[in-house]
């Protein structure tokens, strides 16, 4: 099949009906990039950068057009940055891959899986930060009329192999930011990732799961129940098109785009090594605020939420507010009078609860003059702090 | 007894030798200091700023015989930036304590107490980071030969009502620094102080208790035991003079000499108002390290930390190393050799563990050139992580 020209009327049979059922009313260019990048999905793999470069050159469907050839039109490569050498071996990287296209496209048509391509209003808006390594398009189910991340978006990552700790923190925060209007943005995972979805679901928010593997392939599979409610309310997406297998490979490219959907990520409980430092990174390099939440430091499912807060400037997430300060959203501060660290405090100090003690004593025990403890002890009588008998002065 | 004299020879008299047992061969100015600041510290409160510039500028002696005068030598005040109505004021709170200096004098000697000045080469250096607020003198218990705080010193504080979670991290990181040379300064409290002191002396570690009231009256009770062990080994001391009973104002004043003491401040668990945050700030106004357990944020009990993570750059502490690394000590890191998500990944996703696929099956399926996966693949066969077999290869 190496050597197929996607141009060709041939391929153009074999690959007919557009993905999904956007794209009504647009104009024939607009078409063509539309497909051209469901294609290109199927074609390479998340963060081609030759594949990256031809588009942004080229357009999506005339990069496609240069992709599909087994030789030629290598100035047009070169004129993108793509030298001939890595034309060709991206071409072999490619060209296996063509055969499967039309089973790709004929998956999602009967998942009812929709195309978004960053022409559509619904593509999140953070997902341009992520520059050449922006996904090419993305497979949702559920696509909504909004989009996929109106107003504010947070990313609640987290371990696996959670504790009920992790699990319960993930579930608080999802719930208070799901019920204020925060979209709720993961990966679907089992234990943090599942217990933010949940809880969004469950307080009416609204919660976006991205996935590693193709939309049709619920990943994890005890997780099927779970996805079909996200995207009954949500959106599940993905940028590899149906069909395909979560790999870890996928699973790293997927965490970037956690990162980029959402103005910030917090990641809620990780060990040492969990994958969600990976999406961690992501986002303090796309320049997004990071938080972790603590947790004790005998629990090895903490250790990477600790090294983020040392290792990575994370901020330090107790509560929801933490997070919407995060966000750069209003926030409702604790009160804090601070601490009353003055003469006062002495005076206090000096009296007694039982034995009443004249007005000198206090001034001598506090080591203040006697003016000055006799003007404090009238403060605190006002304030109920003191009291004042014929024998002297108690604490209240 | 206002306007007594005491450099009259009938003071002289009542505060008849010398406080402690040091000072054996000091010439008679160095004498008359230690003698003077002994006097101090029980005419003054802790942060007497008026008998600070009085002291900075006239020495202790001398600005003693200014003290205890009823009126006169404004000039000499003056020239200290002290206003005639500000000495005043002080003479007004200093003069009802000359009475009982004598008695606490005679209270240091019944305890066996030892005064340190800041010619000693016992005192801490770090008292002298406080500049204006260092204590006059430091009455001491169990005053070894060595300094209080040789070499590194790290002062481990935390509330009271400490968890188990706080008690065990509090020991844990005691017995490993105590146990590998680091003094561990706290103020002996219950909770958090108390673990960090046992596991200290049950290293065989040296430990200081720095006290809020007089060292002759072991506070809290509870610790009468605690405290007389740190003496046989380490140091029990406090700035103010035997008999005073420690109040709120004095353990607020004791938490400057904790974190100046120490070279670092832990906060090990503290809630929302914990007096240790105290402590805390006083470290980092002293631009000395700050750093804080985390724990759960599920409880209050580390609520306090958590502020210290959010709101005063506090490290995050989550081993003895991470305390070394505060006090700029060599630690033994944690090998990381990062994560490994390049094209080796890819390759190893593709292949599988029971069925066997051919190097072109492997590529399509990792989006790689022929070439390239099957230069991996001959890699991944020599790290032992891919075989070839005669049906394909295969993941180890």
């Amino acid at each position: 099949m190496t050597g197929t020209d996607l141009s060709s009327a041939a391929a153009r049979a074999a690959l007919r009906g557009s993905p999904g059922a956007r794209g009504a009313g647009e104009d024939e260019d607009a078409a063509r990039d539309r497909f051209a990048r469901g294609i290109w999905s199927a074609l390479a793999e998340p963060g081609d950068g030759t594949g990256g470069a031809l588009r942004d050159r080229w357009g999506a469907a005339e990069a496609l057009a240069i992709a599909v050839l087994t030789d030629g039109r290598e100035a047009e490569a070169a004129e993108a940055g793509v030298e001939p050498a890595s034309l060709k071996k991206a071409r072999e990287r490619w060209h296996p891959r063509v055969e499967g296209v039309g089973e790709t496209f004929a998956a999602a048509r009967r998942a009812g899986a929709v195309l978004l391509t960053p022409a559509d209003p619904q593509w999140p808006a953070g997902f341009d930060d992520l520059g050449p390594h922006a996904p090419v398009a993305l497979w949702t189910l559920g696509a909504p009329e909004r989009p996929l991340t109106p107003g504010s978006a947070v990313a609640l990552v987290g371990a696996r192999a959670a504790t009920a700790y992790g699990e319960h923190v993930a579930m608080e925060l999802a719930a208070e930011l799901g019920a204020t209007g925060t979209t709720i943005v993961s990966g679907a995972a089992y234990g943090v990732d599942g217990s933010a979805h949940r809880a969004a679901l469950r307080v009416d928010g609204l919660t976006v799961a991205l996935l590693a593997g193709g939309v049709d392939r619920p990943y994890p599979a005890g997780h099927s129940d779970l996805l079909d409610r996200i995207a009954r309310t949500g959106v599940v997406a993905s940028e590899v098109p149906c069909g395909s297998t979560p790999t870890k490979w996928r699973f790293l490219a997927r965490n970037r785009l956690i990162a980029a959907a959402a103005q910030a990520t917090v990641v809620v409980e990780a060990g040492w090594r969990s994958g969600s430092l990976n999406t961690a990174h992501h986002a303090a390099s796309l320049g997004r605020p990071l938080g972790a939440v603590p947790g004790p430091i005998t629990s090895a499912a903490s250790a990477g939420c600790h090294r983020l807060l040392r290792e990575a400037d994370a901020q330090c997430i107790t509560a929801a507010d933490d997070v919407r300060e995060l966000l750069g959203l209003p926030v409702t501060m604790s009160a804090d009078d601070g601490g009353r660290t003055d003469d006062r405090t002495r005076v206090v100090d000096a009296l007694g609860v039982r034995v009443a003690r004249s007005a000198e004593e206090v001034a001598r025990r506090a080591g203040l003059s006697a003016g000055d403890a006799a003007a404090l002890l009238g403060l605190l009588e006002l304030e109920g702090r003191a009291s004042r008998g014929v024998d002297g002065w108690r604490r209240c």
